[in-house]
């Protein structure tokens, strides 16, 4: 009996001590963000009971069956199940289920999917991941975690799952000094100095989180490309991170500099029909594969904002794409990007990578993809389609979205990107099917928004655009919806009614950003060069095209850029049942209106309201909507840890800030070019124009 | 029976189920580097037994007495305390020794010091952290948290401290945009953008880590300054940042550009004579005073590497300081730098910041400092303390440390550079006193090696220099090896021969760069504009003293600057005991023998060895220094958590290679020169001279 009570003596002062070392620990752990989507919290209530008792036992595959890769995801099980049980595994009652990877003895890549079934009531109990490669059994074993940590019951996951397409790629923009352009995170996160020597933890953390969601892929430099990143040295630094992201199913790609062989080879040209240059490639694709035998390809920007390229020696795109096509072989693949406008050609810029690419469709090597943005200006906040989507079918073609908010308010405004993604993936773009379905043989590419801030994004929201990114490239039928509560849920809170706040703020974001930037179809309205702030008066740059008056060509008689047959015809780009349903300012979707068309500013629109009435409400809704936002977040600090709380607040200050300066200083000038009262009920901007005019920012990130 | 029986199980599996949930949390957290020397891991064996023991409960001060000072104070000794306790407080049998906080009513400034004074066999056991002021208790909890941590025994904690000099700054050369010049730790730790509305976390972590080492200033920004950063939006920016470290004992310190009355004020000079100009300044120090009370002044870079300043006016750097001291009056201080050297001038560089100085002595203002870096040229890993210090009886002068390490190895070479700053504290200028006393009116200025990586410092053991720096700022008679087992003992381990190995790992660290680089006294022999890796042979650069030939003046007749009489003269610039000491190339210290004398090759050293094999066999030896060292860290694998020991092995793979290099390309260098065979025994460099010449790195980190 004493020997009892010493013993529960003793007990309770070792769990009382272990309870306050816990504490401790977490009082020096605040919530940082640097975790992500993998939190993996303890589950509450009836799902962290029912995991108790089911004490899940992950068994790893062996001799054969056994890789890198099949030891990354029995870890992230084993670590997994153990944080979502909030360490309630070793129950006494519990039933043990086997936990099985069958994954065959391949590693793969990960493209031909997995399924998740439950075998609980077989003599002896299992959950059983299959997939028919290792990568897959990777991303199965994510899925699972994903589900429980959704609040689901393992007897409920049953999932068959195949990506929707074979690339799901991060394009970074990411300079080898560290400066990332259109980054608003900090630092590249890629640390070329210390490289090879030195692989900084974060180039783990990073494939794991691409892992998780899918993505297979990344570009880890700009396409604004320096040469040197084809020497010897860069190729070393190189094949330490592919050996390091190979378990995690992440192929590498780099972009080169189209110049490389006059830069580095010491050629006098880099002509791509000519013999010696063709050869240099050849001998560097054969050095690179030396190192990495599974080097994804090459990401190429040539002739487009001063980069060199084909064109440069008289040669077409499929000329230049194809020559490094041939280098590559069937190792891998030439990225080529249609983002393309000329300083020479006085044509509508949103028309002209169509006018240059569809006479090449079928003339591109069959290791070659066209990589297309969304839209045909540069990431704007609305934009249509691409024309170029469809237009091209003999030509595989890759949707390229900006993950980073170069053109939507940095990592400073809240924009949830599912939405605009969503939009653009399920245009019907009249030549068989949808964009989504025109891609399908390639896949999608993003542009990264990840740096070295430790919540990699800059604001803890901008997680979920590179969350979404991924989610969408695997499987584009996702609902903006569903992405947004699985992200909410696994990031911030299992709170009902926490999450629909947050999801509802996540759903409202991008719209509202629309409607105080750039409404009714406005577009390039941002500041010159920083892209930051609004500046539409901008117009004595060096090219018309630069000038945010080229695009809203606002004067007293109007605004708006006539497309149409009348303007510069780039309607007639689009199939003819898109363009037919675009062609009438009534009945076009008012949200494109002043992409399409020119009008007048007492031109009424469908609500009844003149232009200029319904421009003045764009913004203020705009304004008043983010008001909104900030006030639901606000409402949420019961249910989100403080550090993340204060600093989301933190960044709707900014936003709000600048949200209003947005409206303010575009109904200032818009109101200077129209001479028109403000319409009733609207406040006008408080200082005058040249207020706004006055301000500069040398210092934007970003540049 | 049962019950008790059932209540043990019951608590046992409690036990389990919080040790694999502590476990499960600790490995989502590794270390990273984040909490520097603050981690307070809980104390093992006798500490933590006593600890437990004397179960102290921190007494918060109240009503007047407490202050958002005494607040953190009470906090980090709460927080601190049971980390350290490792849990152990609730122990039924302790003893509660209340501790108390008993310093007064005003905030303070910190300058009066704090005593720790143990009253454990009073009535009532207590543990007093007395101080005149808040600031001062701060340090003594901090103190109190450190000696703890040390391991000492409550009852032996009796400390009576003042620090010795009233500034111990941190200069940040970090500019508006993040970028850090001479910065190896990723961008800077400033978010101007996101400022005033977004404070980073990190602000508050930066703040704490300082006052923990008695640091009580910090200019924000890059002495070569961008004007911008007096406009009123920054002043917004700043006053956020002095608010939260207020609290802290921080003040902030502004780098203005002397020619921001032109470019922000609109006139047509900045003349500081000019009364239009010092109105300028005054209005705006009344402008930044206003919203920061306790502004603490501003240091300033002028008529130095293109900088703006008084010359450029025909006035005297008098002229320049007095106009700024005077628009701060009493309220701040004007630390003007003496770091000039003049494309004009032909004189040896080394001379000329005391040519230009030495005749202002008496004629700055009261408020105004004099800031000299250690040595006469630059930074270099060893230079004679400069003839600047003793000089001018009637300045102010301040000491001006580079704790990034823009010469000594970036961020990849381990140097502890305690021992640099001991050796110029510690230099007697033959004018009244060692260095460490003529700067006693003013203080110490350490150019800071902070960045956004999560260590904060790029490498681990760069934080020790942050350390060092705080703590020779505080008492510059404490020792190099104190200073590194005070550092090691918190930041890495408690086991005593971990701790030794370590401490010898530091202390012999500096002088193994200084071997491998630069030895017997040579200097400024790295890299053009990035200052990395060696390059002895650039000599075509415009102007003569930004060439390492100006330094080493090889040929085939000898090596070595003569600063005697016979050459530059510089020598005469010293006390004359000193420049006694140093005058003859036979008894002068071998580590300055080719700072001051120009020798032949066959020179014949004390020891015996020619100038030409001790010179190699100095390379020799600091590359053998180097893996030694790095063999230490290898061997202690055991008893420092694997990921900061994987980091730091990591880092010596690379300064392993590149002290290699040094040795090589200088040595090829050398002996192309002198013609001369290699020495016996020493391996010539493998690849010929001119692959070390062609080596280029267009990225290195920091320019």
């Amino acid at each position: 009996m004493m020997r009892e009570r010493r013993l529960v003596n003793r007990l309770a002062k070792a769990l009382a001590t272990v309870l306050v070392a816990g504490l401790a620990a977490s009082q020096a752990h605040a919530e940082d963000g640097y975790e992500l989507w993998l939190r993996h919290t303890p589950l509450e209530g009836g799902a962290l009971q029912e995991l108790g008792q089911y004490a899940p036992e992950v068994v790893a595959p062996q001799g054969e069956f056994q890789s890198a890769t099949t030891d990354i995801a029995v870890e992230e099980l084993r670590a997994g199940l153990a944080n979502l049980a909030g360490g309630n595994v070793a129950r006494g009652k519990a039933t043990s289920i086997r936990i099985t990877l069958d994954c065959g003895t391949a590693v793969g890549d990960g493209q031909a999917g997995f399924s998740l079934v439950p075998e609980l009531d077989r003599p002896t109990p299992a959950f059983r991941i299959a997939a028919r490669d290792h990568i897959g059994c990777l991303h199965g074993s994510f899925a699972l975690l994903r589900e429980l940590a959704l609040g689901k019951s393992l007897a409920d996951i049953t999932l068959q799952e195949r990506p929707a397409y074979p690339l799901r790629m991060l394009n970074h923009w990411d300079n080898p000094d560290g400066h990332v352009e259109r980054g608003y995170a900090g630092r590249s996160i890629f640390d070329w100095w210390h490289l090879p020597e030195r692989l900084d933890r974060r180039m783990i953390d990073y494939a794991r989180a691409n892992a998780s969601i899918g993505i297979n892929g990344a570009v880890v430099n700009n396409v604004n490309a320096r040469a040197f990143m084809l020497e010897p040295r860069y190729i070393a630094k190189l094949k330490r991170l592919a050996d390091a992201w190979r378990p995690y199913g992440i192929r590498v790609y780099l972009s080169p500099r189209f110049s490389a062989p006059r830069d580095l080879g010491g050629l006098d040209t880099a002509d791509p029909l000519d013999p010696e240059v063709r050869a240099w490639w050849r001998a560097k694709a054969d050095e690179i594969y030396a190192a990495i035998p599974d080097f994804g390809g090459f990401l190429v920007k040539a002739n487009s904002e001063g980069q060199p390229g084909p064109q440069d020696y008289d040669r077409t795109h499929a000329d230049g794409a194809n020559m490094l096509a041939e280098a590559l072989g069937e190792r891998g693949t030439v990225i080529w990007r249609a983002f393309v406008y000329s300083a020479e050609d006085e044509t509508d810029r949103a028309m002209q990578a169509y006018a240059e690419f569809v006479p090449l469709d079928g003339r591109f090597a069959d290791n070659v993809i066209l990589q297309v943005k969304n839209g045909p200006i540069d990431f704007q906040p609305r934009e249509p389609f691409h024309p170029l989507f469809g237009a091209m079918p003999r030509t595989r073609m890759m949707l390229e979205v900006q993950v980073t908010k170069e053109y939507l308010g940095f990592a400073s405004h809240l924009a949830f990107l599912a939405p605009m993604w969503e939009e653009v993936l399920d245009a019907d773009t009249g030549r068989g099917g949808t964009v989504a379905q025109v891609v399908a043989p390639a896949g999608m590419a993003g542009v990264a928004n990840t740096g070295a801030d430790r919540n990699w994004t800059g604001s803890d929201f901008d997680q979920a655009n590179w969350y979404a990114f991924g989610r969408l490239a695997w499987d584009p039928g996702l609902s903006s919806e569903t992405i947004a509560r699985e992200w909410n849920a696994q990031t911030f809170t299992r709170d009902q009614r926490a999450q629909d706040a947050i999801t509802d703020i996540m759903l409202g974001s991008r719209e509202a950003v629309v409607r105080y930037m750039t409404p009714l179809g406005l577009a390039h309205l941002m500041g010159t060069a920083h892209h930051y702030g609004p500046a539409p008066w901008v117009c004595d740059l060096a090219r018309p095209e630069w000038n945010p008056c080229y695009y809203h060509r606002a004067d007293a008689g109007g605004i708006g850029f006539d497309r149409t047959a009348t303007g510069s015809g780039a309607l007639a780009q689009y199939a003819p049942e898109i363009a037919q349903r675009w062609r009438d300012p009534d009945t076009i979707d008012p949200a494109l209106l002043l992409w399409f068309h020119r009008v007048t500013w007492d031109h009424r629109m469908a609500d009844g309201l003149t232009l200029w009435e319904r421009l003045a409400a764009e913004y203020d809704r705009g304004v008043s909507e983010v008001d909104r936002l900030a006030a639901t977040w606000h409402g949420l600090a019961p249910a989100i840890d403080p550090e993340r709380h204060r600093a989301v607040a933190d960044m709707f200050a900014i936003q709000q800030k600048e949200a209003l300066w947005w409206r303010d200083a575009s109904l200032a000038y818009w109101h200077s070019v129209n001479g028109l009262p403000y319409p009733d009920g609207v406040t006008p901007p408080p200082p005058p124009l040249e207020h706004y005019m006055s301000l500069s920012f040398p210092e934007a990130p970003g540049q």
